[in-house]
């Protein structure tokens, strides 16, 4: 079964940047040490300081659901809650 | 300096599908093969057939600039003019 590519694009409050850059810091050595994840990193825009984006790969959908329920993503949220305008995420498929 | 990462989200006319994803096809070896490129891997969107995306890492954005006018690229953008219905493309920074 092919890996599952994760790209989810965060935009913060531009009054909450910093609080919304940590708290993703955060999750990734978390994440990473979760079983299934190959790649987890995160990235900022380089013309937009309030928009995040991370590239995820796994090994499978299951494992990446697994992920989606992990404590620190629900501590995430909680301490997020407000400060995200905007959340996308897509799943696909590497077909290279 | 530190590497850049492109997303590059391509959005095919649906009646155009094929046609758009065999021209992104042709794009991936030639582009791995330039000067800089660290990695070029094409994906399409797990809910959407008509959603491409391009993850790419470079060693610097002049390089990443001397492809964008390789000819690789301008033979691509004319085979699929009309075809493509949306193209975003954001310049990021890996900060993890």
């Amino acid at each position: 079964m092919s890996k599952l590519t994760i790209v989810a694009n965060i935009h913060a409050d531009p009054s909450q940047i910093d609080l919304v850059k940590a708290e993703l810091e955060k999750l990734v050595p978390l994440t990473r040490a979760e079983e299934g994840c190959i790649c987890y990193d995160l990235h900022r825009d380089n013309e937009d300081p309030a928009h995040f984006m991370f590239f995820e790969i796994w090994e499978t959908r299951a494992l990446w659901q697994t992920h989606m329920q992990a404590p620190h993503i629900a501590a995430y949220a909680q301490a997020t809650d407000g400060a995200v305008v905007d959340f996308r995420l897509n799943e696909m498929t590497n077909i290279s």
